[in-house]
């Protein structure tokens, strides 16, 4: 290949940079310092493949695939991200592209085949969590998952929480979980219904791709104080019902108008704050607040992961 | 790399299967081919990054990127198409990417730093050509840069006219472009103004990136009957005045819409006629009719070709 030829990373060599903590934790700590730049950043309209108003795939009708692109003015390079999903029998697949805004150049292709894609969104759960001050006596997952899983993996970064309750449709995936999380994990259970959670669990992480609301609100109280929204990110697809979402004292959302749009708060009428000024300005909080945290995903966040593995290789 | 890594197809080999002449002619049959299924192609809304409404590259404040995606259900992948020009001091540059349908995998990278782009933007320009029924006994050139060339090549397949007019706005490269012709066309001359090529040539083409026009209608009568323009396709840029714009009795465009939005068509209220009902229904041709085809590039394109590479690996 030429001499310029762009540099080929592959999923190997991905996920011998991304499975150490030490990268886990600058992952959180970059996510949060890009977020505090979010104003600076340029992102393309998101052009979503196999999705109305565009017609299915032929070859798998309920597949998608998201291209997101986006840059900070003041860096060298601008990311294209590919990263498909809503395949029912695989994994997501999908790929990071990092160019010279110079020249124009792909520099790099990270065939991260997915994984990056989940690690960013999973640090954005992370650090939502980590900006709660709040007690967390025991966590909530929602969903069993890929995301799931990787939401587990890095909430241990920024929570010495290890009691774990987990809700899923599917009671043998439910187990399977379980399992999985034997060890690292000090006490994990199964609950029956999602709303268990919510008595129980002082913090509640999502992750389904749910097109009905998976967590609902029974009864006037409940003890959960942070709700992160991370899965169902498309018009129409929520997790929450409409109930929970009044009863909060604030949403947040690493990005208002997208959520709104395409994320957990569509049509909804309240005010949301943006990531960075709870980054900057911690969440609202009090004895029984209630906080929902939405992450749909941005552009921003492919940046800054696939940096961060091009500048670990 | 695993062994469903994408293949990874180099410049080189690009340029190998993209130089001789059969292949020439299977593009412009594809392109024709494409265009007749352009009611089934799905494309996305283009992506351009360094171009208002996004802020400008800090490192190349001239450069920009486009992201044009799309795929026809009934075939079993979908492309991606990254091109960046408008950097003063180079070419442009780029890649197209192949990815399943089915599994949402990369199957195919073409590194072609933007040749694909450029061929199959000419392929079109020869294809106007192509549909002209009438005699060409002089065509005419406006621009003197690398699609200028593309387009000479390609239309040497569509037509056995090989006396050309240039104009452009250096001497220098005009004279540039001519000695490079010698020997492929009989008889090629710089023009002093682009507008005498209204007099004397049958067919212009014109590929410039003016943000002016640079084609003017003087005077009330011209010889032209074809103007094909394949430059200038962004917004507030155009190539041609009104007046000659106002005087055709035909407008062509590979897609309508996308040519009034950022075409040589913007803000015009006259019918614009589809590439497809073209190729159905040839071009209205009379005495003294002037027929201007506009050329904006769509993803389709970049679809058709890149399959015809892989086809011809």
């Amino acid at each position: 290949m030429a001499e310029n030829a762009p540099k080929i990373v592959t999923l190997e060599e991905i996920e011998k940079i991304t499975s150490s903590p030490s990268f886990e934790d600058e992952l959180i700590e970059a996510i949060k310092a890009g977020f505090l730049r979010i104003d600076d950043f340029q992102a393309a309209p998101i052009q979503t493949l196999g999705a109305a108003p565009l017609q299915p795939f032929a070859t798998d009708s309920t597949a998608q695939t998201c291209v997101k692109s986006g840059y900070f003015p003041s860096d060298s390079t601008y990311t294209i991200k590919v990263a498909s999903g809503g395949h029912p029998w695989m994994h997501n697949s999908g790929n990071m592209q990092v160019y010279s805004q110079a020249t124009g150049k792909l520099q790099a292709l990270l065939l991260d085949e997915g994984v990056l894609t989940e690690l960013r969104t999973a640090a954005v759960g992370s650090l939502a969590v980590q900006l709660f001050k709040g007690t967390i006596q025991c966590l909530g997952m929602v969903g069993t998952g890929v995301q799931a899983r990787y939401q587990l993996r890095l909430l241990q970064r920024v929570t010495s929480c290890r009691k774990l309750r987990v809700w899923g449709r599917s009671a043998s995936k439910v187990q399977a979980l379980i399992d999985e999380l034997q060890g690292t994990w000090e006490e994990v259970e199964a609950v029956k219904d999602a709303e268990e959670l919510l008595q129980s669990c002082d913090a509640i992480i999502t992750t389904t791709s749910a097109r009905e609301p998976v967590l609902r609100a029974t009864g006037d109280s409940f003890n959960t104080r942070l709700i992160v929204c991370i899965g169902s990110d498309a018009p129409g697809k929520g997790e929450l019902d409409q109930a929970l979402i009044d009863a909060a004292h604030q949403l947040v959302a690493d990005n208002p108008p997208q959520s709104r749009e395409r994320g957990e708060f569509q049509q909804c009428k309240k005010t949301i704050s943006p990531l960075k000024q709870v980054i900057q300005e911690g969440y609202i909080q009090g004895e029984n607040t209630l906080v929902i945290f939405d992450s749909s995903g941005v552009a921003l966040q492919d940046a800054v992961i696939s940096q961060l593995v091009l500048k670990s290789l």
